[in-house]
């Protein structure tokens, strides 16, 4: 940390009434950091029968959470601190404290207690019917659910406010300050460059051997080195931790010091288990990084979900999916499998790690196709929430979609329209910030580049230690502190521009499939 | 569960009052289990680095906890409900939670939130100071913080309020309504009982060969034997866990559906784990053992600390050293070390799991002799709260003890006096819950054997199935709905009688050692 930054990252000590704030700041981020940890072990070490009585204890815990939460003193100390903390002689994390405060607060105290009742068991049951529907490819016995969940979205839109379309209220949630007004634009822009780079890889007739990736891979020997690789990322085991869940995930009991992150290990094909690694390790780097002095207050881990995932997308694929990244730690590769990587090289492995193909399931998607899985999500969800969209039209347009941006068809709803979690929560806005990472991603890869003019040869011969100090000095450290926008300025000069992606793109999957320019 | 036991542990769910307090109990239950879950996590799981927030999100836990159970409205219910529940309507388990409600609503409002604040800051103190005290063999500076907690425990139990000595009302937070004109006498017969027979087992002049304990065993066989053997006892891993912890424990998330034990490995020493899981064991199969009824209210799990610790105590020691057991057993240990067990057998092995050999170290003790070392903490820990004893005397009069009674000097401090955790934590009063366990095993021990005539055939030819069947039924479904007493006599036909162990340890070692009965 640098002296200026731990500055403006310390809370002020002089003044009661913002001891007074802090200290119910410390309490609910106390609480969060529990329900994290509940949420970690359920996942990753609960035994299965345990799952009686934790929803329940879980209900207790976020009911305490949601009693201090909108606790009538927070209204009333944010009313005398707004203006005060605007002053001299506050820094800026107390000010990022009282603006997340309020988001918080206005959240939590606009939607009534009997809705956020009825979304709770709306989702439980829409969420239950979804897992059968799911495997029995029936979307006819979800409909209903999903119907009533998108109604009581608009609803819950309506508590919160929002200016032009009720979609803004729910992405707002996700990716605060952001608004269909300047996403449209964005998403149409990824989706049209994506489209024509598709086209093009795919007339230029190139293939790509991935016959490195497959075979026999030991678990164990897996495992060691999504490990060796988390620890050359710079990732803290004594800060954290890695187990094995189906689902990968970060999570754990609170950033900076305890940030819990899981692989799933494929027998057959090791970057199932490598990349994830090198994923949910950028989104540990992230929350490991926050400034201890923000521990125990709301202000520790990622300023927007899109923040979140820039840092996964940037070390799994910018970084941990590019040639100096593997010049460095191929031994890493041939220590654990010499068998396999005897044989092969980096010249044959980063082309693998990077190839192509249009897919038919979102989590498997390469980095090139996956924006558009995200897209044609964002295109349905507006739709339902707008009314634009009928549920019953769901399957169909979904097909559609795929066959006009990706070129495939699913031959069923169990590999179409019904293949992610997301709408039986009724998590409406959320997919739109995985594009956001992938698009922040690209944006603070080009301002890499800028800081460290020979960044390749640095990579290639340091490893990656001087971009994980450059990005906590400049972005990981403030955590929460600034809102997505400024941070985004703070970290890369300017606020989200997708042509870096488009560039970042056109220029890496271009050279890969040999592509005039 | 008989029609009968399910009738008894059912709730009544017509009474409105009485569904408030249920509610509140529900809640206050989720609270402790999910402290007792962050407890395990803690030992078990947690990275070391999140000890800088882990104790401050436990306190903001416990805090929300005590106020629950301090809540003014929980008193006005027990006056309108410790009458009414009574009568006819209500079943045990209904007058059970009031027992215990009340118990526990005013133990939590007797001591002033100063004392409970000044006793968790002088603990704190305390342990630290003692952590370093104890490997540094430096008493003369532990001393000030003892002298300190044993004069805040005397304040405790004058808000706690007591009959006699001022020590009944720490050793009632154990054990409840036990008392020392109870457990005098007791402690008492005990203490002579086993001096007079490590006496005679001395003279005997017998040797027995523990070789088979001692060697190489690899770390992972021995925690899949440990499982194996948890598995054989009817432990359920669908709801509880084995890992490993440097000290082992029962804990988890709550009882009955999340019960999860730890084992420590010595890789030259098989019985410390294997033992371990047996002890262990015990504790998790009585709390896997409650009524499913009893989940998420406070009355699931063992009805006092003593109780508790006749189960680990029977299934370690009682069931898992005997030798119908392992006759029974013995493939399990075959199996996991042939090299070792192609060359000994039953008759080598019993034996050498029950060699009595008097030492420094309770947690190293057998059975004959663990009682010695804690009926030495409890003579001096009375007299600590009495006033009899100086926390100065207290290094020679610990040894002087254990020459008394054992026939063994400490050569240190660090090996004598320091050795033990509790007394640093303010745990005064709880070591004679560990004897407590040993005289309630052996009482039960006799019980199964008049409730099973050929429980050695059988237990030999089947495994501990009838056994666990007939303490599910007769005791561990139960949890706490009944007070220690009433368990015991339920379970066993009268109250706590020492003469079962005298009978049970002269029987046992007097067979092994040969002497004359």
């Amino acid at each position: 940390m640098t002296t200026a930054a731990s500055k403006v990252l310390t809370f002020t000590q002089t003044d009661a009434e913002f001891t007074e704030f802090f200290e119910r700041a410390q309490e609910i981020s106390d609480l969060g950091n529990l329900l994290g940890l509940l949420g970690w072990d359920q996942q990753v070490k609960m035994p299965p029968q345990a799952n009686q009585v934790r929803g329940p204890q879980l209900a207790t815990l976020q009911a305490l959470l949601h009693e201090r939460q909108t606790h009538p003193r927070i209204g009333e100390l944010l009313n005398v601190l707004e203006p005060r903390v605007q002053g001299d002689g506050y820094s800026d994390a107390d000010r990022g404290l009282v603006r997340l405060m309020r988001r918080n607060y206005d959240q939590n105290t606009k939607i009534p207690a009997a809705l956020v009742k009825e979304v709770a068991v709306a989702t439980a049951e829409a969420w239950g019917t979804w897992e059968q529907a799911k495997p029995a490819n029936d979307f006819a016995s979800f409909a209903p659910y999903l119907r009533k969940l998108v109604k009581l979205m608009r609803q819950v839109a309506d508590h919160l406010g929002y200016q032009g379309s009720p979609y803004n209220a729910l992405l707002d949630q996700y990716e605060p300050d952001m608004t269909l007004d300047t996403l449209n634009p964005i998403l149409d822009r990824v989706r049209d460059a994506t489209v024509d780079l598709l086209r093009r890889i795919q007339e230029s007739g190139q293939k790509i051997d991935t016959s490195c990736l497959h075979g026999n891979f030991d678990p164990a020997r897996q495992l060691d080195l999504c490990k060796a690789l988390l620890q050359k990322m710079g990732y803290h085991f004594d800060a954290g931790r890695m187990d094995q869940s189906s689902h990968p995930f970060t999570g754990g009991g609170g950033s900076p010091f305890d940030v819990r992150l899981t692989v799933r290990v494929d027998p057959t094909y090791f970057p199932a288990a490598l990349m994830a690694a090198a994923h949910e390790g950028g989104h540990g780097l992230y929350e490991q990084g926050s400034d201890p002095a923000l521990a125990r207050t709301i202000l520790a881990g990622g300023a927007s979900m899109g923040l979140h995932e820039s840092e996964s997308r940037l070390w799994e694929n910018a970084i941990g999916r590019s040639l100096p990244f593997w010049k460095h730690h191929i031994g890493l590769l041939r220590d654990a499998f010499p068998e396999t990587f005897s044989r092969y090289g980096v010249e044959a492995l980063v082309p693998a790690l990077n190839e192509v193909k249009p897919s038919l399931i979102r989590v498997e998607a390469d980095e090139v196709t996956y924006n558009l899985h995200i897209i044609i999500r964002f295109e349905l969800e507006q739709g339902l929430i707008n009314g634009d969209i009928d549920v019953d039209d769901l399957p169909s347009l979904w097909n559609q979609k795929y066959e006009s941006y990706l070129g495939v068809t699913p031959p069923t709803d169990t590999q179409g329209v019904l293949q992610d979690i997301h709408w039986s929560g009724g998590s409406f806005g959320y997919f739109p910030t995985y594009t956001l990472g992938n698009l922040y991603a690209a944006q603070i890869y080009h301002t890499l580049h800028r800081a460290f003019p020979d960044y390749d040869q640095r990579l290639e011969a340091e490893g990656t230690g001087f971009i994980l100090d450059w990005l906590r000095e400049h972005m990981y450290a403030s955590g929460q502190v600034y809102a997505p926008d400024e941070v985004a300025r703070k970290v890369t000069g300017e606020t989200l521009n997708p042509e870096y992606f488009v560039q970042y793109i056109n220029a890496k999957f271009g050279a890969l499939y040999g592509l005039s320019a």
